[in-house]
């Protein structure tokens, strides 16, 4: 049974930007970042209307296939009730095709959006688990949509034994000495095409060593962050990526004789610093900065939020 | 400059079995299990005698090849001293050749022994560290070594760039309710002559599934033992080395149907489960004891102890 909604019902939600394939754990350790993308939607009597602003605005699709209209359609037939029009509004934080999880945020927030309008009309939410499943349907990988659903620093999986393939996650307790520096260049990069590059095989001896590398990167996130450098080694994407973003290749190298845990984030060509120090040194700053990425610090991101109402929730 | 040591002066150690290549962990993750071998050794004023008893008595060469006494003339050399002669008694309650990491407490015993006898000529200890990577040299691995060192379960790494590698691990805190369930059979193996059955070259998928599950396990090792099953899931080790050891194999294919997380214990034959509930299946008991495994609970084992003088450290 399909419950339709009534026009005028308003709902938001407040979703984060995410490193995802965090140094050895590629398509499983991911991480949201304290930047957000909003977005409100309104039933309306029919039709559909999408206004973005900031990040993307002029360069996505306003109508059906727009990423977020798309992830409140399937979020509307998982729970089960319709609506008859929409207007959606999206301001977006997040830059696009850098690698910090644009599209995973966009997806995740259109799925909890829906939660806000379901509320209304005494309708399920869909639970984490649900969002993590639908949102990593989209996305054909769990970490970035793991990350945004659950907040902090998260351990991904997929089971490719269930078809559609099931996705599910755990969230880590990120240790509070861990300090977040993402590097974001002007410059894109579409997932897509990057993740052509990998190779089909790796010898033992590589999957050995970041399997050993991603055991020890989840201790090191907990507990022992004196342990990112050698942690966050990987053979299995990072190398192979390099020449495809050789600006990027070149401030990881860089970062890294200066002794800081650097990896790429996502699929690039974005990279993101983890430090036990407040700040990053001078000289790494304003290098990044020479070569075109914007060097901030962030905190660990939260878990997607949503209200009804068009109050962003808090 | 080398300290000489007097005869007259004894030591002992007492250190423990242990699992290593935990499920997807393969050279990473292990755990020492509560089964012992205690070490004792006296200076004499020269040669050389070596006593078994217990597991390997008859069997082992009872000269300067015996792995004990290697060990020691390794620790002997990296401690700075030497001794005029040296009687070995070791009481052996690993059984060998099954994958519980008998050698590697043979070696972490032997160095460690070396501990009790440096103490009585104020000379500075081998460290933990360096215990594991005298340990892990023999072993050519780190994952048993650093088990028996740091007891507990742990995550070792190996970094090949240095010659010899470095071996490191980090000791996990193993979450209370996981209950451990060896299953050792009578059958013997070679580490050395199943590892060949290993592939040069794996799918970057199955590097990728690795991965993803041995993060998890570190995740179901220290916080949530209800992930255990999916945390154990393995593609790189356990299904190749099936067809060499097809008792083990169905062994563990039984207990997994029982939904209990088994996997094989280092290179195998044994088996070991974990489990939240206090006990096995019955049924699953009787099939491994009707199979020729012995199948009893052992609680998770110290790191390797040492003392001056003959008593056994408490």
């Amino acid at each position: 049974m399909v419950t339709e909604l009534p026009a005028g019902l308003m709902a938001s939600a407040l979703v984060a930007a995410s490193s995802a394939n965090l140094g050895p754990g590629f398509d499983c350790i991911g991480l949201a970042l304290s930047l957000y993308d909003e977005i409100v939607v309104e039933t309306t009597e029919s039709g559909l209307t999408v206004e973005v602003e900031g990040e993307g605005a002029g360069q996505v699709p306003l109508g059906s296939s727009h990423l977020v209209v798309r992830a409140i359609e399937r979020g509307l037939q998982a729970s089960g009730i319709s609506a008859p029009g929409l207007a959606v509004r999206c301001r977006n934080a997040i830059p696009h095709c850098r690698g910090v999880g644009s599209s995973a945020a966009a997806v995740v927030g259109g799925l909890a959006v829906v939660n806000g309008l379901a509320a209304q009309v005494d309708s399920m939410p869909l639970s984490e688990a649900q969002l993590i499943q639908l949102s990593s349907e989209f996305e054909g990988h769990p970490d970035n949509a793991a990350a945004a659903v659950l907040g902090g620093a998260v351990v991904s999986w997929i089971d490719h034994g269930c078809d559609p393939p099931r996705y599910a996650a755990v969230r880590l307790r990120l240790h509070p000495d861990i300090h977040l520096f993402p590097a974001i260049p002007e410059e894109q990069s579409l997932t897509a095409e990057t993740r052509v590059l990998l190779p089909a095989q790796v010898s033992h001896g590589d999957a050995r060593f970041n399997v050993s590398r991603a055991a020890l990167l989840v201790v090191a996130l907990t507990e022992r962050p004196d342990l990112l450098m050698v942690a966050t080694e990987d053979v299995l994407h990072q190398p192979q990526r390099a020449p495809a973003m050789p600006a990027s290749a070149e401030y990881l190298r860089l970062l890294r004789r200066y002794n800081i845990a650097a990896v790429l984030s996502g699929a690039g060509p974005a990279v993101i610093a983890l430090s036990t120090e407040p700040e990053l040194p001078s000289e790494a700053v304003e290098y990044g900065t020479a070569n075109g990425f914007t060097v901030s610090e962030m905190a660990v991101g939260d878990g997607v939020r949503w209200s009804s109402g068009v109050a962003v929730p808090g």
